[in-house]
C-alpha cells in the first residue's frame, strides 16, 4: 500500500504511516476545508481527496506524518515528539550546517518563523538530518554553530542511518535533500513538504492558514 | 466621537465613518475569533474589544474602512469600490512612484502578494497617494512607472485634496506616510495598517489569517 | 573613417572624434601600460594597438572621448565639460530616473564611487539619457528624484536629439541603453564603456587604476 | 621597539619584523606614491612618513608583513609563502568556517577577487584562523566547508598556537578577530589590514592600485 501526504509527496515507508480515523465535525466547522483551499490557492497542489473528510460519514482519515528520531537535543529542556505535540501545528526545518542554501536562507527563515508566531501554539523544531560529510558536522560541530548563528528554535540531531548515510527521520519522510520545510498540521498530518527555498511571504501564509485551523479531537 | 480601527490606529474623520450593524453566527463559526488571536500574537496589539462580537446578542458592530476616492485607474477595466469588494479582503498599497522605500520594497511585495494569492478571492489595490513633487508624479509619469517596473495589479490615483497637497483617500485613513499597507478584512474593516516596511512573512500570515475568516452576511 | 575606443566599443560619429597627439614619456613612465595591463586582465578585452604609445616616435595617439552635451545640470555651481576636465579620470553614469536597474543599482553604485573617491581626483559626472517615456522624466520630475533618492553628485541632463528619441550625448557615444558606466582616463579616452549592472569590485579597480596612471600633457 | 603597518595597525611582536633596506628609483617612479595617495585618499589613513622612501639617500625602508605560518594546505599543490612572493600583491583573508560574517560576506567577496583578478599577479590566500571552537573547526570540516562552499582559491589552515587559542599567524599580524583582509604591497609590506566587512569597491581599488606599482629590487 503506497501512501502520498496531501501535498501530494509520497511518503518512505509503509511502516512508518499512521492512519487515524477522526470524529470530524463537517468541513466546515472543522476548518479543513478554508485551509486547503489557500494550500491549493497558494500551491496550485491537489490536496488529495481520499484524505479529505467524508462528509458522508462524517468520518475523517488522517495520514499521520511519520514521527521524529532524534539523537540528541539543543534549546529544549526535553525531547519533542510530534505525538505529543498533536493539535499544534509544526513547522519542522531540515538542514545541515554546511549547506549553503540552509545558512544563508532555510535556517535564518525557520529562526524569523520562530519570532514571528513565538505566541501563536506553532512549535518550530529544526532538524540537522546529516546525510554527506559526516565527520564535519558532529553535535559538537552544530552546537558551535547554533552559538555562532545565535539559533533559539529547539533542534534536534537526526538519528544515524543504519547502513545508509541517511539518517533515520529523513528516510521516513522521504526528503530530498536540504534545506527542506515541512508543516505539519494541527491534525498531525503533512500539508506542506517543500524542498529548496521558501518564499517568505507564502510560507507565512501556510502556517498562518494552518493556525486558523480549529482543532479536532480524535474519537 | 473618534474611532480606532481594530488595530488602535485612530480613523481620520468622523464623517469617512460608517458603522454596521452585522447579524453575526457565534464568534466559533465567523473565524473572527481565530483572526483576532492569530493578529494579536504578530503584532502584540489590541484588537478593540468594542468590535468583536457580542456573544449575547448576537450582534457584530463593524467600523467599516472608508472608501476610496480615485481620480484615474491603471490595470483595470472598471473602477473598485470597497462597497463593491465587501466579503473579500482587499491588500491595500498607498505608495509614491519617487519613494525610496516603496520602489524598492513594498510596491514590489504587493507584487508579489498579488501573484501568490492570485487564486485566492484576496484583491490587491494599488494607490498612488502623492503627497509630495506632485508636478514630477503626474498620471503620466505613473504610467511609465507601471510599465517599467512591470506592476500588473490594479492602481488607483488618490483624489487630490481640495486645499492640502494630501490626496483625499490618504486623509481619510489618516496614513502617515509612505509606503502603508493596510488590510482590510472580509467584514469591510481595517484589520491591519502598517506603515513603513512589512515583512513577507507577517504580511503573507495577516493576508492568510483573513483569508480562511468565514464570510458572514450583513443583516 | 571608423574608430573604436580602447575597450573596442564603436564610437558613434566620427564627427564627434577628436584625436590628440601626445608628446609622451616611454610607456613605462606614464603609466598607461601598468593601467592597460589590469584592464585587459579584468575584463579579457583587448585595447587597441593602434592607440597604444608607439615606443619609437614616443608619440601617442588618443581618440578623445565625444563631448558632454547637457541642457541643464543639477548639483554643481557650472557646467561641466570633458575638455575641462582633462588630466582627470571621468566616470560618466548615464541612466534614467525610471530605469529600474538604474534605480537599484547602477545609480546608487555611482553615488558609492562618488563618496569613495571624494578625495582623489576623480570627477563623478550623471547623465539623464531619457531615450523613452520623455514625458514621465522632465527635469521638474528628475529634481524631485535626485532629492529624494539623496543625490549628491553633478548631474547633467543630457540634450534633447532633433528628430529622434536620443538624445545627444548618448548618441555620440553610442550608448545601448541604461544604465551605461562610462569611465574616461586622464588622457580624454574612453577606458570602460559598461552597459548594464557593473560588479562595484571590477568598477573600483578599474577606477583606482586610472588613478594610479600619471598625468602626461598634451604637445 | 615598536612596529607600526603603513596603515597604522600595530604589529604584535617584534620578532616577527624583518626591515629590509630598498635601492629605490625616486618615488614617482616607483609608483608608492601614486599608491600611497589612492589608499590615503580611500581610507582618510595617514601612510607612516618614516615608511616612506627618503628623496635624499634614494634609499627606502620597508617593513615586511610578518611570514605565514600553516599546518595545513588546501586548492594548492604547494606551500606558499610571503617571501616566495615579494613582488606580486598578495591579499590574505583571515576566517572561520563558522562565523556568520565570513560566511555571509568576507569569504565569498574574496572568492569574487580571486577570480577578477585571476589574470593579473595578484596572489589571493586564505587563512583558517580558529580563535574559538577548535573542536569544531577541525582540517576535515574545513575541507568539508570549501568543498560546499566551491571555494577555489588556495587556503592554509593557521598553525596552532602554544598555551594559546590564537593561532600563529593570527598573533603575528595582531588580528582583531574574523574576517580580516589583508593587502600585502608588491614591496612585501602590509598596504591595508581591514577587520571586519570591507566593501567591494574599496577593495576592489586598493588591489588595483597596488597591481599598478612598478616593481622594484632589493638591494
Amino acid at each position: 500500500m503506497k501512501f502520498e501526504d496531501r501535498a501530494g509527496t509520497p511518503i518512505g515507508t509503509a511502516d512508518a504511516i499512521t492512519i487515524e480515523r477522526w470524529k470530524a465535525a463537517t468541513p466546515e466547522k472543522t476548518g479543513g476545508a478554508a485551509r486547503d483551499s489557500i494550500y491549493r490557492s497558494l500551491t496550485g497542489r491537489r490536496v488529495l481527496a481520499s484524505l479529505s473528510p467524508d462528509s458522508k460519514s462524517k468520518e475523517r482519515f488522517v495520514v499521520l506524518a511519520p514521527e521524529l528520531a532524534v539523537s540528541h537535543w539543543f534549546n529544549t529542556s526535553e525531547p519533542l515528539t510530534l505525538s505529543g505535540l498533536r493539535g499544534r501545528p509544526v513547522l519542522l526545518h531540515a538542514f545541515q550546517m554546511l549547506c549553503p542554501g540552509c545558512v544563508a536562507h532555510g535556517t535564518p527563515q525557520t529562526q524569523r518563523a520562530f519570532e514571528l508566531f513565538r505566541q501563536s501554539d506553532l512549535q518550530v523544531v529544526g532538524l540537522h538530518t546529516v546525510f554527506e560529510h559526516h565527520e564535519a558536522m558532529t553535535p559538537v560541530a552544530l552546537q558551535a554553530f547554533i552559538h555562532e548563528y545565535r539559533l533559539t528554535f529547539p533542534i534536534g540531531v537526526d538519528e544515524a542511518g543504519e547502513g545508509t548515510p541517511i539518517p533515520k527521520t529523513m528516510q521516513r519522510y522521504g526528503m530530498q535533500g536540504t534545506p527542506t520545510s515541512i508543516l505539519i498540521g494541527r491534525d498531525g498530518s503533512i500539508v506542506h513538504h517543500g524542498f529548496g527555498q521558501q518564499g517568505d511571504m507564502a510560507l507565512g501564509a501556510i502556517i498562518a492558514a494552518e493556525l486558523a485551523a480549529f482543532r479536532h479531537a480524535a474519537s
